[in-house]
């Protein structure tokens, strides 16, 4: 009974929330000047995906804490990847617990070496856990606490991370690096409480990802919803424009672009909120597997639901599964791009073709579609598309929508830049997740935060450096 | 305990009758002049196998059923082969379970579009659906039954298959498709109820299936009974020779020609059957893992057991076992074949050496032998071959036997030709089992049973066309 | 609770040894003059191990049987490595359980020809069971037991090899290799209750590989206490020189060269005895993985153990984990020597460095070092390498303290030669461990025992021939 199912899952995320404010109550009674909260988590995995936890609603439960907080584990030199694509899935993680109440949030726990529950277990490179933990405050942290201070004698985690170690020692290469770290903190601190600056959002939904992920058809390992808007989020990182991950229910309407691909679950309530956001001149991206469900996942019946025609200006038609290793080919601004996993087979009503397959029964049938809906203009993605697509579909709209303008470098895809701000200030981390040198070409002038010095307009990162830098409001 | 074990699915198997006769008496009494059956099944899994259900023996189930009925889930466009391989598969069953009773059978459930519960599953691609049901009539179906009619709004199965999709739509592909072969069976009417003319049987017994899947030894991935009937079975259907698949209690004294390969467990019944079949003049085909234990699952001692040993000409030493990636090699009729899994070691007796193994310590022992029994000929195929030495080998019989005397064209490998037959009339469906165009010569006049037109001696055939023709007996 | 855990171990070695006990309690009531002994194992899995049974600590077992005895299976022919990989493994678990009691054991089951729980269930060349039979008596059995006499009818052992088949036949392959072995056995049969002489040792400690397996951190599949004991081993089995296999407990201040890598947890008595073996003028074989936690499994504190610290003359500072595909690289005596799996960085304080590593952060440290401590010489091996590195390594060492002086002949990697010794006479067997004959020229005068003949100097051995020749003392 997948609708039940859906509402187990829901009971599940309730329970532990009743849970959480009956532990609160007392605390509340107590303390009642000290904020409360509980660690929230994100996934790992062996097969390098790293995604908040599927399993709990955290924008339920983030209603109910006074601060997000979370256990930051990603697979820093752990895994087969290169770092920037690393730091690309922890930054987006931070990114979602930061959107949960777009305030502060903390780093609640984090390792300054290595974890113990993978396969293989290898320590941080010197400089990376500086630079990982530099990376928390870039993206809204205001905290960098540690599991665990001191590493514990025996039992099981016993051959996880400390800040001391079994050695004793701070002469220890790690306890060293820690202790740099915090002295670097003192000099930044007046970032503290600073807030963030959004113009873009992508549209994530825990009940959707339950559904989508439940019982059969399709393509079991190809889902991947979370993964999926991280393969968008990426690009926008590359470009170092931050971008927010909300849920349906928040309110997206001051963003110039939300990207809601597959949302497989769609309340009526939602499909309404997605024309108001589009007719009022919002720009909105759609694709196979959207609005599908309703909220007991059960189909909606006759087609693309009527709002979603209207707004998307489609019907869809079948969705076509491929496997792991099979492809299509979509041709977009004149140029082919490979595509995979998912064809949506849809008709074009009023939406303009801008994209068409290139093979299979479905040949010349539309792939990337284009509709004006009043003042705004929404863009369905019917194919499954790599990265390189993604890199030419939004260089077009960043460019029509000028996203890029307050950037105070030109991109570099392995220097990522994120920024804070407060009345006063505007202050940007410059973090570069290589072991290259990098060299930048400053836009604007910035002060050197630490050094209190002019930055000079061409900037030479050492393998993972970070600066930290502003410039008055 | 394996006889035990044994024994164990035998009771299984009579449980399960007995239950369904248990239901069975209530609807006799009720409905007296309808008749009676239950959904039989095929097993698919990930491995692109695709036989009869092993867990319960049919054999016996039949005779309680007034018509054999079986779900058809072949996995059309949904693996990494051809659709002609697929295609076999599904005709070898097709074939078994028109075996059981040796009269027309019902396809009760089969999908216009795809399933649900692989880990990809794909959409049939147009044409193909309709060349698929037409394969179910050819091999004996009078029916092609859907699940499901209207696909489900909700749970379990609502992204399996259906006529009337979410879309609720006529203009549907899937339900156009449906529709336009639905008209054709109505021209092709008179064929319900007709029956089929078979010389060549082989043998399958489920029990000793179960001996032979059972505990440990030899190798355990390449025992594979069922599968290596289909690659015995894949000669004749690709050369358009209609088999039956009976079990070693079913009559085939009248056969010209029976392959018994790899019968585990045999009975004294079965081996004295096989003698007086072949003294009788017929042409028995075995092999390697043949007569090694008896109903009970206990071995035989003192080797070959002695009526097999008159019967074979032959003694049985060791049977070797080789990995999955080692390979031995028989020279036969001049030509080298390669062969893999297992080697019976042998010495001939009575029986004439055909081939030899060239490779490890039993090269130069003999690897296929033929003995004349009474009036008939027994051979002994004591290695496992790949197809290529079946198509020398069967090639040779075909001929010998006369075997294809009644074909109305030349084979070709990916267009199938099956028969029906009435007391008037010899019908033939003609399957392009290809994504290319066929072109076929034909020996003989026949009328196409869709436009009572006389069809041109040379025959073009689309991608997935099927055409139905008949001559008058 | 990793200490519990480990207790957990230790009472299930002794409540093994008591249910022993108790069963032999009545047995040496009723027969008070025969020896009383129970079946040890080894483990062999599908990665291609083969060690001794990890499970239960047969050093303390060992003690309470009157003889060791053990049922031996290595995968002779039934896997993908040489036939001389599988007898150094075989090799290493005859001495194993030679070095337990230092007295002859039983061989008290192994099959002629096949087993029947492996995916894949090979027999026995001919001539491997000759081959593999003469290898136990050279390692020190005093028996070739088979399991089983007779193959059995039914049930899951019916395809494990035995003496006599299903066949019943003494003219069946299997039968006259077993024959022919037991004549050989007759006329050699003077060896039986011979000692070895051995003047290397390696450590091997049941409750350390106990510890090291539990719990997370480093590479879980990369461990392999007692799998890298044998490749340190296999060293001075291709040398032909012979080793004891000793746990920490036993004596073994005699020997001139003592192996210990990888000894996780040592006791304080433990880490007296290699200082007090190395001052007294011993030398000794230390590595990664050493002195890491005490017998209740928690850490030493404060870096590596004050005794280690004086007797290896140096500090372990961190112990890097690599990814099974990741390599580094150490220069020993020039030249340079791949790494993997483990690299401890440490520093030298007393030791003479000999070996530093090429890359990665910690490049340029020390990965071999050398230290004097009173009368003998430390060595501590840093990083895990392959076994090139060993041959280099060990040579030197060999060299040094002359241990390859009693050889009859110059090492050959597929011809194995070990020996037994009575007072008058000492045996040796040269056993050929390849597919192809080999050619070997003796340094010493020596008599073929089953002739009586002296040997040529030039000695020609057919594929997988054994040879027992002996001199007088």
């Amino acid at each position: 009974m997948h609708g039940m199912d859906l509402d187990w899952k829901r009971f599940v995320t309730d329970r532990t929330i009743d849970f959480y404010l009956h532990e609160c109550a007392l605390i509340r009674q107590l303390t009642p000047d000290i904020p409360v909260t509980t660690n929230f988590m994100a996934e790992g995995h062996a097969t390098q995906d790293f995604i908040p936890l599927e399993g709990i609603d955290y924008s339920k439960f983030a209603r109910h804490v006074d601060i997000v907080s979370w256990d930051s584990y990603p697979d820093w030199n752990n895994n087969f990847e290169s770092l920037a694509a690393t730091a690309m899935k922890s930054a987006y993680v931070h990114d979602q617990y930061w959107s949960l109440k777009k305030q502060p949030f903390l780093v609640m726990e984090c390792t300054p070496s290595f974890v113990n529950w993978h396969s293989f277990n290898k320590a941080k490179k010197p400089g990376v856990h500086q630079l990982s933990a530099m990376q928390q405050i870039a993206h809204g942290s205001d905290s960098t606490l540690y599991f665990q201070w001191r590493q514990s004698r025996g039992n099981s985690e016993k051959f996880h991370g400390a800040v001391v170690g079994h050695d004793d020692s701070t002469e220890n290469r790690v306890f060293k690096e820690v202790a740099a770290y915090g002295k670097r903190l003192e000099k930044i601190k007046e970032i503290q409480g600073t807030t963030r600056k959004k113009a873009v959002a992508i549209l994530f939904d825990w009940e959707s990802n339950w559904a989508l992920k439940r019982g059969g058809g399709f393509g079991r390992p190809t889902r991947r919803y979370p993964q999926t808007l991280q393969e968008h989020y990426r690009y926008f990182w590359e470009q170092d424009i931050a971008v927010d991950i909300l849920t349906p229910e928040q309110d997206f309407s001051d963003y110039q672009l939300v990207i809601a691909p597959m949302l497989y679950l769609m309340t009526a309530e939602t499909m309404a909120k997605l024309c108001q956001y589009t007719e009022a001149g919002g720009t909105l991206i759609s694709s196979y597997f959207s609005g599908m469900v309703n909220e007991t996942d059960l189909l909606y019946l006759g087609g693309l639901p009527q709002p979603l025609r209207g707004l998307l200006g489609i019907n869809v038609l079948e969705l076509e599964t491929l496997f792991d290793t099979e492809h299509n080919q979509v041709v977009f601004q004149g140029q082919p791009f490979e595509t995979r996993d998912y064809s949506a087979i849809i008709e074009a009503e009023t939406a303009e073709v801008l994209g068409e397959y290139q093979a299979d029964f479905y040949q010349g049938t539309p792939a990337i579609t284009k509709n004006a809906f009043g003042a705004g203009t929404a863009y369905y993605l019917a194919a499954r598309t790599n990265y390189d697509f993604f890199e030419q579909f939004y260089a077009s709209l960043v460019r029509e929508l000028s996203l890029a303008e307050e950037r105070i470098a030109h991109a570099n895809p392995e220097v990522s830049i994120q920024g804070r701000i407060s009345p006063e200030r505007t202050y940007f981390f410059i973090m570069n997740f290589s072991e290259k040198e990098q060299t930048l070409d400053l836009i604007k002038e910035v002060v050197d935060l630490e050094t209190n010095q002019a930055v000079p307009p061409t900037v030479t990162l050492a393998p993972y450096e970070v600066r930290v830098v502003y410039f008055n409001n």
